[in-house]
């Protein structure tokens, strides 16, 4: 038996049929539509396409499993709200049910990933872990004995909304210092920049050819192993407030692992190795505390699809 | 049937024989030994004590249960350490199962608060509750459609020890700008008293007849509602920092109801009223939030008996 996992971003949506034990057998992709009709029309679409495409009947597939980049109702099966698609209120799950007689299940994207990396990917021989997505903004999700954690009505789970400086930078949610403000790769871009005007002698210019739209969430990484100062300022005060925010989660959780994902992971080891050598300075934010593995997520982009597809058990 | 509680506090241990309603039918007291071998022999004659009194046999007892002030592996039955006690590495499931050979659950004495008010106070309408204690520190519980979420190795739930302020405060557990130390009634005593150092014609010189040391969590409270401008201004800053410590809790949880306990609590609806119209204000942490009711608990001191005995199902 199969699964079909769904995976809605800004540029494609991405479907596949998901084996048993989390490996994608067959994908296809659709261009995400920009209003609600289409969207559902692209969904359908694609899951006929990946059908047939991978040459499966209904009565091999045992569900269809959704990662949503916004707000879901998850119990209703309802896509509430993707603010960034102009996506609002499908009853995806009725909809879908009715096409192709199958058990729906739709979760948002961070939840996904966090479920895909703690069944299949870096913390598969863990049952309690909390992630961040570190892209263009923050996302997070917690699963919690094996089982996804998506706060009540579905909406909580909103780790990169966590302040982190209290009254700090103005953020796209109304309130003020929210961590993904300061820890997103967009945040990491943003340092990177301010500090690079600050100093017009750093091998940062010379990295991105003097471009300073070229500046990405590598760039001070890449310049600090060259042996530049304001490079390696960006990398620490970036290293602070990412551990803060992990200590915070440390706290609340104390879970087996905790895994960072999205774009800023690539510096995999370069970056948890800082980040475990701050988090020991406090004793991983408590006294004595039990140490919990700060890890990269593994799956990459195939996270969203493997994700989506275990939400059906 | 029913349960024994047991409250290890700084000054008593309370002892309670609970009913399966969660009504405390028999109280007992012992003082606080401050060292681990006088602790255990005082929890034994309390259990005993407390039998006696109640006229009960170990056959109508189901279980005993004990919330414990500091760090305790939930799992294995220990009490880890209690720093204020002086009491460390206890054994205690297996000492009380060979003195009475009934089952024993332990934990830290904000989660029993938390179950308590979850199953028969406050919160006994809701499934889903995160309660802090506002007292010396803030202690936190984490109730999850029922039951108690300790987080792993027992040692989560530390939502005192989140941060509110990156680079506040100096805090005991080794980190800065901790929730606990803005929040608890500790904190809000120093604000008061910061507050009246600095203008000395506020009414609360004279709430407090002039001695400084007479300042209480309810004095600034209390003096506000007498118009005085400073008492206000350590109201509004503190409910300020309480809302915004809320909300980052709302935004990982979305419980349905958010519990305050400890000694700031007693302010109730004035407290809880100010809460939710700060918190109205961010759409109580996120785009379109789903209302958490902001409560204070009701089962007062008993919290820590009647929680305990709820850990024995």
């Amino acid at each position: 038996m199969y699964s079909i996992g769904i995976d809605i971003g800004g540029m494609s949506i991405k479907f596949g049929l998901v084996s048993g034990d989390g490996k994608i057998l067959t994908k296809t992709v659709q261009k995400t539509p920009f209003n609600t009709a289409d969207g559902v029309n692209a969904i359908i679409s694609g899951i006929k396409e990946l059908m047939q495409k991978a040459d499966v009947k209904r009565e091999e597939i045992k569900g269809i499993g959704i990662g949503c980049p916004g707000a879901v109702d998850s119990k209703e099966g309802i896509i509430d709200v993707l603010p960034n698609l102009g996506w609002e209120s499908i009853a995806i799950s009725k909809i879908l049910k009715k096409e192709f007689d199958l058990p729906v299940k739709i979760s948002n994207d961070a939840n996904v990933a966090t479920l895909a990396e703690v069944k299949y990917g870096s913390a598969k021989q863990y049952n309690t872990a909390v992630m961040f997505t570190l892209g263009t903004g923050v996302g997070g999700g917690i699963v919690i004995d094996g089982k996804l954690f998506e706060g009540g009505w579905s909406r909580g789970a909103e780790l990169g909304h966590v302040t982190l400086y209290n009254d700090g930078i103005e953020c796209t949610c109304g309130r003020r210092g929210c961590i993904e403000r300061y820890v997103s790769a967009t945040a990491l871009i943003e340092r990177t920049k301010t500090a690079m005007i600050g100093d017009k002698n750093s091998a940062m210019w010379d990295y991105v050819l003097g471009d300073i739209g070229k500046v990405d969430g590598r760039t001070a990484f890449e310049c600090e192993k060259t042996g530049d100062k304001t490079a390696k300022e960006v990398v620490d005060a970036y290293v602070k407030d990412l551990g803060e925010s992990i200590m915070n989660m440390l706290n609340i959780f104390r879970p087996e692992a905790f895994i960072l994902g999205g774009g800023v992971s690539a510096q995999g080891k370069n970056l948890t190795d800082r980040l475990v050598k701050y988090c020991e300075k406090f004793e991983y934010g408590y006294h004595n505390s039990p140490v919990t593995k700060i890890i990269t997520a593994t799956l990459g982009n195939d996270a969203g699809i493997i994700g989506a597809a275990a939400l059906i058990e």
